[in-house]
């Protein structure tokens, strides 16, 4: 490791050791430690402002400097938010609320008590609180919810000098300059110019010559689709329309980054079948996680109520040859990785638009084939080992069996997601359960079909 | 839907149908082609020519304008971008990677072949030559490769009117204005400045008055670690500095979101085993399907061997009670849901630094309850269907098994992550193979240990 690195290692340990300290609030300590989170790096204190208790969290945010605390609370978990804020004494909770983003405080008051979000909304000026008020109005999950009123825009009639003019009157209200929307008379977005491009243009021209087409969203467009056309286009900020295509709000690139981390977040959780935690693992309860994670459980073992089901009928050839109950989990366990791979590539390769309902034949192909190729080289490769315990006939019984069980939990794999996106449902919700319930039940009994032809059972 | 949004839909079904015309390249409508194409949404090109074989893309590519062809380039999946590049004619692909930033160029030039990008290289000017071979000398995977040195920065001793003017003579060469480092005499960081504050600061203040301390990452330092400073910061570029801790580009926000992307996709490949495709799932041969699968198929095949073994061991038990094989799916099922739960949990609490390695025992007490809470719930929803297919004394036998196997399992899934990172080994990589290979091993026993106890095997 370098010396650079390593020195910036030992500036965030203490950092975190200033934060843990501080929730402590040794009187004699104070100023030492005011002095260390003055200049300190704003991820690494909320990182561990989230690792603490209600109370020590409370303690320990209070000994910020004024400007980083703001930050802060902007940065934190929207569930440690409201509980931080609740924990807070009133004066200083209308303080911080009055300094957030309207955007950063409607989330923020979605998340509190309705009587502390009533209080703290009345407590805002007239303008704060129509800001707030119009964030409120759009649906959750929305890009409105994310999109701030405060902005600078010029009309397409401005010159270059008015534009630059108007960004430098916005005394650090708007939360983005960078992209400046021109809008006609309606309102209605015509063009967006970048500052950059202002600076470097002859400030007598009209706007109008040197904007370019805008790229915009709709308030009501899903927040997740809202953010990859930030990220696609590598924008720093978008103007954001209402349906009769006026300006409402801009949406800016870091919110976009945190959209994208949320729903990341959240596809993840859904692929393994639990919810996504609201707050940092350490503050959750176990009774949060196990709430969390019992649904999918109880589906899955439904789901395998139909294998137990499919062993049953087959319970006497088992007592014949009960060699075969040995490869079972061997079977159906390859049978299910096989197509959980498939399934991750496809709920991936739709997510991005890579593929497209339309393509389920193209997929099934490819996807047969990959099968039968894992299928032959994994039957290959398990008929020795198989020998070892059982007969060779049992053995070939096992080798087929993984032939056509790969071939057919891939295909399975990489079919199920396209026709969950063709029915309007999300494809990492349903293609997990789906995929073991098929693999498993077709699986096994073609297991013993196989056994039965083979050992004329 | 709203009628704001039915048009965009229209407008982009018509970029695509044009996109799609232009691989065949109809002589007749060129020009109708070329008029769609010239004000086209970027990103939804770039998805057509991605479903293209390597003549068509090349085909559809020629007809893009000239400006947004540089663009659709960059956006273009690094694998295609380099067979793109290969099949355009020498002048054009010249023309073309000149147009390039140096970082996305160095990437390029990367994946051609070696003598292609040689004679590419050669074609640049020694400015561009050097720029470009600055980045391609840091190391592959960190954030130098990602970082331009084509950037304005301006010395401490500068006003503000000196750093205006350093932007405004910056004729769109750098990657970002928005972020200005401020520099000492050896070319150290001292500060950043952003556009926004210069432009509404008086012009004769000098910079060092205004700027800020500097968030700045080390070119040597993992890309994905330096993507997420930025968006942890919601910064819009940072200065990457050598060991020396001198400025040697800027790492902007959109090259981050394209990191962050590209390290998804590979932690989500991991997490269910398999490789990340480097390429559009539809152009991806089968036989690279099955290689990026195999890997892993293989080492939990050799793990589900041993539970081969174990069953073997209990084969007496199984011949008594033949109708114990029947419930050994759901059993080594739910335990294996159970601790992919809990690992994925884990492994994205330790991505986002919620967890560390010392929360090992917070989280073992966790995990552990957290288990036998849905252990007991599931055995409670078992019972009755288990005791329809066999005898209330095999079904209590199921019961128990599950409440001590959910148990194990969450446990393992929290404890195993932790464990692997002390190790210094990736906890995605890890995890899969080992809980699945614990669970079901130990599952096995236990069900078998039990089943001995209460049936007096």
């Amino acid at each position: 490791m370098s010396r650079a690195r390593r020195t910036r290692e030992q500036q965030q340990e203490q950092t975190r050791q200033a934060v843990r300290e501080a929730r402590l609030r040794r009187a004699g300590d104070a100023e030492r430690l005011r002095a260390i989170l003055h200049g300190a790096d704003l991820p690494l204190v909320v990182d561990e402002l989230e690792r603490m208790n209600t109370r020590q969290r409370a303690t320990a945010f209070r000994m910020l400097p004024r400007d980083s605390s703001v930050r802060a609370l902007q940065m934190l978990e929207p569930a440690v938010q409201a509980e931080l804020v609740e924990a807070l004494p009133d004066a200083q909770a209308r303080l911080l609320v009055a300094e957030l983003d309207p955007d950063d405080r409607a989330r923020l008051l979605d998340g509190l008590p309705m009587d502390l979000s009533e209080r703290l909304l009345r407590s805002l000026t007239p303008q704060e609180w129509e800001a707030t008020a119009a964030v409120l109005s759009h649906r959750p999950e929305t890009v409105g919810r994310w999109s701030t009123p405060r902005l600078v825009s010029v009309s397409q009639e401005a010159t270059v000098a008015d534009a630059l003019r108007a960004v430098r009157a916005d005394t650090g209200d708007a939360e983005t300059v960078y992209a400046v929307p021109v809008v006609d008379a309606e309102h209605r977005v015509v063009g967006v110019v970048s500052l950059r491009r202002l600076l470097a243009t002859d400030p007598g021209r009209p706007v109008h010559e040197v904007m370019r087409e805008p790229i915009s969203v709709y308030a009501s467009d899903d927040q997740e689709d809202a953010a990859r056309v930030v990220r696609d286009h590598g924008a720093l900020a978008v103007p954001v329309l209402d349906d009769d295509h006026r300006l409402v709000g801009m949406f800016t690139v870091d919110d976009a980054m945190r959209v994208l981390q949320i729903e990341e977040a959240e596809d993840e959780a859904r692929a393994v079948g639990r919810e996504r935690l609201d707050r940092p693992y350490l503050t959750t309860s176990f009774l949060a996680l196990a709430r969390g994670r019992i649904t999918w459980l109880l589906i899955l073992i439904v789901a395998a109520t139909l294998t137990v089901n499919v062993l049953d009928h087959f319970e006497d050839q088992l007592q014949q040859v009960v060699s075969l109950a040995l490869f079972i989990p061997l079977l159906i366990g390859t049978g299910g990785n096989i197509g959980a791979q498939a399934a991750s590539t496809m709920i991936r390769a739709l997510a991005i638009d890579d593929v497209r309902p339309g393509d389920v034949f193209r997929v099934m192909v490819k996807e047969l084939t990959t099968g039968l190729t894992l299928g032959v080289a994994l039957a290959v490769f398990a008929y020795l080992p198989a020998q070892f315990f059982t007969e060779s006939r049992v053995a070939l019984v096992i080798s087929l069996s993984l032939v056509v069980v790969c071939g057919l939990a891939a295909t399975a794999g990489g079919v199920i997601p396209l026709v969950a996106r063709r029915l309007g449902v999300d494809p990492a919700v349903v293609s997990a359960p789906f995929i073991t319930t098929f693999v498993d039940a077709t699986g096994l009994v073609v297991y013993f079909l196989i056994a039965g032809a083979v050992l004329g059972l």
